[in-house]
């Protein structure tokens, strides 16, 4: 505790992936677990996380008018994650406090820039004018493999689905692919964790793979 | 009517200027006028003009949280404005109607770029992203000169104003400096029309400089 009373940047976690792999459940149980380590914990989403860009999440899972061209979802997404920065993100990373996130700019990365096919440069020129480019400390990267994505599609039929959840099964074949050679690309940046089996399986993965920063807060 | 029924693209005019320099009732008038000499004219504004820009102006009048930070409040412009060119504003030029906007990318320019000091490039590099860069044919200023912002802004004072128009004085004095500059460095695409008087004295200057354009379709 007392390296951060005296003041050093929390830790910024985020869990990728495509939709059911499970992120919205491991965001919980990890920040449980470092809560339990004595670890001050904000635990966010996006789209979303502060007033103004939930409201920016409720236009784009549900759009008022006809759907967002790509365009305008990827400048939604940068505008919703401008305020989650500026008044969640930054400042409880400033006070010392550790923050676990449920998607974040890589998710983006994923749908808009490769799945939506505007290339992930322009993805990064909007995060970088946004959010002056803010970086997770690590990305966890929920990985189940293709022939579970699919299943999961499949099983969800019928359920209702949001405006981005519900789109074809290349699209988020595309998603899956476009998160993996992320990951490949930026080794340091990601952890690939195998999002096959238990929850509690899953989580001690997670875990593992956080070590190394878990080590320097005990020390 | 023969040129337009064999699919020249419409034209494309926007009106801009600050709070109170009488662009809506400037907008209406050109409709009238362009309507009374057989145009299809579309007459929309900014932000909104389609349900989902209209969603988004929402949020920018009258913010959720604690008020937009300056790029969040940019790229929902930016969004709001890829909705309308894609939606309304392209397809009512390409099948020949002329399209009459109530503010349109230079008050991003004015407002976010210059006196949000956000800068022109990072509001035009946005606009090519959103909205591959429409440029109006021609941008009608209406300038009302120092004083007068002043004596409006004053004047207002104690009304219900939004969360833009409800800046102080240095905020609108900057967005008519920076408008001032934006039509000095682009005499071409810009008109600059003297808004003090009556209406249809200020009609009838905006009408003088749409000459070019209305000669060319009365041909």
């Amino acid at each position: 505790m007392a390296a951060r009373l005296q003041g050093p940047r929390g830790r910024f976690i985020a869990l990728e992936g495509g939709e059911g792999t499970g992120k919205s459940t491991q965001t919980r149980l990890l920040a449980d677990a470092l809560t339990a380590r004595g670890i001050e914990v904000e635990t966010t989403r996006e789209p979303g996380g502060t007033p103004g860009a939930e409201a920016i999440r409720d236009l784009l899972l549900a759009p008022p008018g006809e759907g967002w061209a790509v365009e305008a979802e990827a400048l939604l997404f940068a505008a919703a994650r401008a305020d989650h920065v500026a008044r969640l993100i930054r400042p409880s990373l400033d006070a010392g406090r550790w923050v676990v996130c449920d998607r974040f700019v890589d998710s983006s990365r994923a749908y808009q820039g490769g799945a939506g096919r505007l290339g992930d440069e322009a993805i990064r020129a909007l995060h970088a004018f946004g959010s002056a480019g803010l970086r997770p400390d690590l990305t966890v990267l929920l990985d189940v493999g293709e022939a579970q994505v699919v299943r999961r599609l499949a099983a969800r039929d019928g359920e209702a689905s949001d405006a981005i959840g519900g789109r074809g099964e290349d699209y988020h074949r595309a998603v899956a692919a476009t998160f993996r050679s992320l990951a490949d690309a930026d080794p340091e940046g990601f952890a690939v964790v195998a999002g096959e089996g238990e929850p509690q399986d899953v989580h001690e993965r997670v875990i593992a793979a956080l070590e190394p920063f878990l080590a320097q807060e005990s020390r």
